[in-house]
């Protein structure tokens, strides 16, 4: 039997089924819209050849390590370089012998369907993989990495992949980008603006990266004034470089509208390196709105993706560095922190603001009562931790009925893990239809209707929401 | 095909839908008990008709205000007069067809369902709304209200209504009330004791609120002891019109239970305007308190409905005033907050408190864990955003276990939409009838307590906690 | 018809239902893994008849007398004695009365399938218990109780028990397990170490029970250090007696790391009944480090069960006491909670902490995040209020697509009434089938997997993560 049921996600009542399959029949082969993830755009600009299965599919995927970690795997005999350079020495094909032999503990996760689907579509390998079959998985999967059919464009339109937006720092000179768009190659690959590293106080580095701003931008950064010219400036840079959208990881959805007096102040002290946990709160509240007002200058889309503990296992962090499955969600919070930005911007027609959570209770009490009445908001997709069967039927069944359809923005699949885009689109656009196909056999949306949304939530409206 | 399946709302399972259509034939015509609601007394009162469909159905109705602005809308354009009472001029057919354009915005929500209903049930359009028919049903639905089959006390008839409770000021001499009393209809409206603006230190006009307590009830209001007998005054003023319970629109669900002294002064500082935040959360806390005392003595049933940002929108509360949709839920916390009260009167037989909550968290943590123990403690159903499919379905799933079905209160409609009155308690109907229907069909219940159950959560649990 | 139907619990969709028929014939029979409850040791080690019905099955069951309580029925009437020993006086058979008259109370809640599992299965009464059969239930139960096979050990073989643990304070001798220890009986009956009574300072009698550990253990308890040594006298003697494992029930996860000055100084003020509400806080947070690290030493399974708050109604604790159904959860925090511990000892092998929780909302924002990544931690099984159908499977929803289910430990049925030990353990097996047929139904999952998954949910990772 094939790995992949053609009506696997579906709801398995036959009444439900039956409406799943003919919706998801249209969808299914409609071009992938990828508005937000976290590719390198140097594979689509240089298009080398990806290099083992273990670097390519395990090392840099946190969900994996996390669960391996959790079972007592060190990131040592994962192959993780540490953070003073040191290399781990471990053989990725033991490595990947590793992840053979836990497979089992992915039961029941998103990963065991996006690597099933990944085994199964990319690499036509459809039989589950374990211990007793792991060497084979390992040595087909890098065969086939070195034929030209896997290098990076190649899997680019073979994904049917009609836009991709990457994410970069404002320090960034996007050369791939450069390249990208010199190169008659028609991939349509799009930075998206994330100013973290300059906005947050608390960020490494700060202090720095306000000089290297300043240097890259050609504005002298020393007063609030200059800051935010250099700001302005490379946000035109990003759009040059086909940018719809600006990207913020803080830590909380806290805004602030402060006078021109504190402003300064506070950055100076920022710069300084001496302001109080609360004052960098603060900054990166008023940041959040500066970012909005430039937001509805120039058109770019703003999304907030708050409430995130990063590196929250301090001896895994000093080692081996960020981004190794040690993030914990916090509790959320936006109807009082949204406030100071939506007093301001709230019914600006042109701006868009798109939320995401982790925390989610604020589905049904905060964002879907928020989007479904500001103007200016809309709701992201179930992210990360909920970017999961369960996890997106709870943010259809929780959002939808105060929010409606119409004031969410589609599925971003916000990866690293190119391979698994088609898996993870797919994954999304079958729990969609299932949702619909739920609503249509119990009498509560027509299907002619349910057709029409189907399309939406696959593509329109992502192409919409984010100007693309 | 029809509009409005007969299984509609029920699971599409087979299993289950055959089990939840036999019980909803049960309650499907049953009178409809309404202890909670807004519709204006004067429609009763008076008979006259209703004006058009868009002044009827559109513009008193938050909910489709709500997501109609979200998507762009202005109030302006939806023919909302603004706060200093500037007509918006806009031709209420006009508004109606915005209406019906945007019809498929309201997918997914219950919204939708209900204007289907009243579409297809009071006034036989039986066909989607959509932007090619909306004149016609404009102007059907114009048509058929300056019939006298649809001045309000025929619908009241044609409803099938029990009784059905308004919801008033102490300040309100309640004339309909006094009027409905002595006339000859046999139709039972009564009202209920709302009083938020004499006990809210921070509502619009407190102390001139408590000047008029003074003057319509004959009771000096100089001194906490006699604004204590003006409040009892009213509340039985309001028994003798009818009403059975009060309700309570606090931010929070805090009590409190000061001394005498701490009464007095807290009392006069709200007269004095001098109140801070806290003092003021203090003192309705405490208003709280009296009367659940007050309770005791007359009868009345108390209700709280707490945890709402009111007016979260400043620029359009400036515009526009209370109750256009801007009203966003907070998190909620009972356990420490009812605790004074409860230490109070917690254990008094003949005291009931119906509690409400927009914080679904509550449900499994706080409040059926509340309700399964304090024998003055009832829940009342899912409340505003909540009052949907999914919403209904989530509180059963998580309130029964702890609270079983019997410390809840059954169906509140909580609408001045009176015409979808029907289409809110036959929805509901069709949840209780479905989630009955699930476990009988899993075998965690029998059949024959089904029925039971089914009937007493249709009308018999609310005509004995509402004490009608 | 049966009261108890084959399918019970299963799904009523019939691809679903006939897996989960197949994967639970594997593990109906499977023996019974309790590592974690509340029975008294004295009925294996004396094995002495149990009383009536009444004093058996309904006045220890807080799940019972808190409904009765809710609806009107006082602690006296259901033959409550009360704190001060005065006895109630009520008949046993009319307090059963009480209960049989009131049975529908509990319809949709798990302790009505727990009690019909307990007639059915037990005492071969296979109807429904109503007002009309109560008195006729209540005779033949103490007719069959007064018999051989319904002595303890004749039930704890019948259940098929491979091993129970109970719980007790440091200060408790274990005579019964001393015994035990010496019986030749089979029975693996353990204890597990709470030391709530000696590390909590706001516990009842702190100076007291301190003085007592001290001369348990024979260890001068003046100091730090010396109450340190206490304590682990106390779990090497609990080690002996079989314990594997030690429980905390504090009111949050607090964790500190305190410095060897600020202990002492903590330890001392406890010992003086000085401390502040947060510094009691603080103490009972490093101790649960202190345990953690004493944990490392020793090999004692760590069990940390947080967030409620106790005996919430005053009056009723004055006059009848702890345990009567007045416990309501309260709000939960685990990422910063826990820190100052996982910071210490999160990546230590050979060390496990298992999180409990009565706040639904840490599941998938805060406990499977943490679960998913530290090697230390595991999930314990939905817990008291949630220790039911529902709770359950919003357990394994919320919880399995990020930790997956081999970062959990199985089934606990926490509880001290005896009877209902295989209902509950029949009832977790149900709906774990019944969550793993969906998942195969909808092709998340292969048939093979969900087999293997089952018996482990059943008994293999109650056994492993408990090291019995």
């Amino acid at each position: 039997m094939s790995l992949l049921h053609p009506d696997r996600l579906f709801a398995s009542c036959p009444q439900q089924r039956a409406i799943a399959r003919e919706l998801y029949e249209q969808v299914a082969s409609l071009p992938i819209i990828s508005p937000h993830g976290h590719t390198d755009p140097r594979w689509f600009a240089d298009n080398r050849p990806f290099a083992n299965a273990s670097e390519l599919l395990l090392q840099p995927d946190h969900y994996l390590l996390r669960m391996l970690y959790s079972q007592g795997y060190s990131m040592d005999a994962l192959g993780i370089t540490r953070s003073d350079g040191t290399a781990s020495g471990a053989d990725p094909a033991a490595v990947w012998q590793i992840f053979a032999d836990n497979y089992h503990l992915f039961r029941g996760t998103p990963t065991r369907m996006w690597m099933d689907h990944v085994f199964a579509e990319v690499f036509d390998l459809d039989e589950l993989l374990h211990a007793g079959n792991g060497q084979q998985f390992y040595a087909e999967i890098n065969r086939q990495l070195a034929t030209p059919r896997f290098l990076p464009r190649a899997l680019f339109e073979r994904f049917n992949i009609e836009v991709i937006a990457t994410t970069e720092s404002p320090l960034d000179p996007l050369a791939s980008h450069r390249k990208l768009r010199d190169d008659p190659w028609p991939g349509r690959v799009i930075t998206a603006f994330r100013p973290d590293p300059v906005v947050d106080p608390e960020f490494e580095g700060f202090a720095a990266n306000i000089a290297e701003l300043a240097r890259i931008s050609g504005e002298a950064c020393d007063s609030y004034a200059g800051y935010l010219a250099a700001l302005r400036e490379r946000r035109a840079f990003f759009r040059r470089m086909g940018a719809t959208s600006t990207d913020h990881g803080h830590p909380s959805a806290v805004t602030a509208d402060l006078s021109a007096d504190q402003c300064e102040s506070l950055y100076q002290g920022a710069l300084a390196g001496a302001l109080t946990g609360p004052e960098a709160e603060q900054f990166r509240g008023q940041m959040l709105l500066e970012m909005a007002l430039m937001s509805l200058e120039d058109g770019l889309v703003m999304q907030l993706h708050p409430g995130v503990f990063r590196n929250h296992n301090p001896q895994l962090f000093a080692e081996y560095g960020r981004d190794k499955g040690a993030d914990i969600p916090l509790p959320g919070e936006f109807v009082k922190a949204l406030k100071p930005l939506l007093d301001r911007v709230g019914n600006e027609p042109g701006f868009t603001l798109i939320l995401f959570t982790l925390d989610e209770t604020t589905y049904s009490r905060e964002l879907a009562p928020l989007a479904g009445h500001y103007p200016c908001l809309k709701l992201g997709p179930a992210w990360w931790f909920h970017d999961s069967p369960e996890g997106m039927l709870r943010y259809r069944r929780q959002v939808t009925e105060t929010a409606g359809f119409y004031n969410t923005v589609g599925f971003n699949d916000d990866t690293r893990a190119f391979l698994s885009i088609p898996a993870r689109h797919d994954m999304a656009r079958r729990i969609d239809c299932r949702f619909l196909a739920q609503l249509v056999a119990e009498h509560r949306l027509q299907m002619d209707e349910a057709r029409e949304l189907a399309v939406d939530l696959a593509v329109n409206l992502a192409r919409e929401a984010y100007r693309l």
